[in-house]
């Protein structure tokens, strides 16, 4: 292939990925239900470091509490080949009745809605960016 | 709250869920590593009903081969509330050496990379639409 794009992925800080994380309106969440591994996307709030969405009742995710999921955001730019891609790992749990946090009754489709909760363990991400100094064409070649 | 838009999920048969996985670059493959489930995106082709992707050195996907995984696409349009998304669940392999499959190198990040093809065992998908009789205003409530 002669236009391979030069790319680095660069790994992301628990704090630049927290920071991006906030700037996201929809992620996704895997998890496993009676078929096997799904993803499914969710509006969701944060609650201190913990992700909070609002499941309907037809949702596969109700049977996943107590479940480790992953819950994962990104902004990708297929043109310029950037972006980056943020997964907060956690157990899936009933949300607090208390929980202040209100997120996003994204995707909708029903309204009896449960909150349910990421309880975050660990949050990575990685950074695209184009590496200019692979960028440029060789003549040496 | 008093701005919930009324939104139906439609479930997608087989033969739509794999139209709409044609129009789509990029999806996301949900798979566990050795800290537990996480998802990656990654740019695509098909091979017949199968997934095949490109993947580099330091992706976790490597290791992954020969798990169930979920690969999943999505169009999702915040503003107007409507959107896709669809699920191929399979078991993760190496891609035939012969395969024809060219699937865009993305994330790209570095340049050995491995043909890993998701042998697809179901596909599902559902669609978001307003639902123009329940979006109408009720004087009477």
């Amino acid at each position: 292939m002669s236009h391979v794009e030069h790319t680095t992925l660069d790994p992301l800080g628990a704090d630049e990925s927290r920071a991006l994380l906030m700037t996201a309106e929809i992620g996704r969440l895997a998890f496993t239900d009676e078929h096997g591994p799904t993803v499914e996307p969710f509006g969701f709030a944060l609650e201190g470091p913990h992700v909070v969405i609002a499941v309907g009742a037809r949702s596969g995710a109700r049977a996943a509490v107590g479940q480790a999921v992953a819950f994962q955001v990104d902004e990708l730019d297929l043109v310029h080949r950037t972006g980056w891609s943020v997964v907060a790992v956690g157990t899936l749990h009933r949300a607090d009745p208390e929980t202040s946090a209100r997120p996003e009754p994204w995707p909708g489709g029903d309204d009896e809605r449960a909150l349910l909760v990421v309880r975050v363990e660990r949050l990575s991400g990685r950074r695209l960016r184009r590496d200019p100094r692979r960028a440029e064409p060789s003549a040496s070649r």
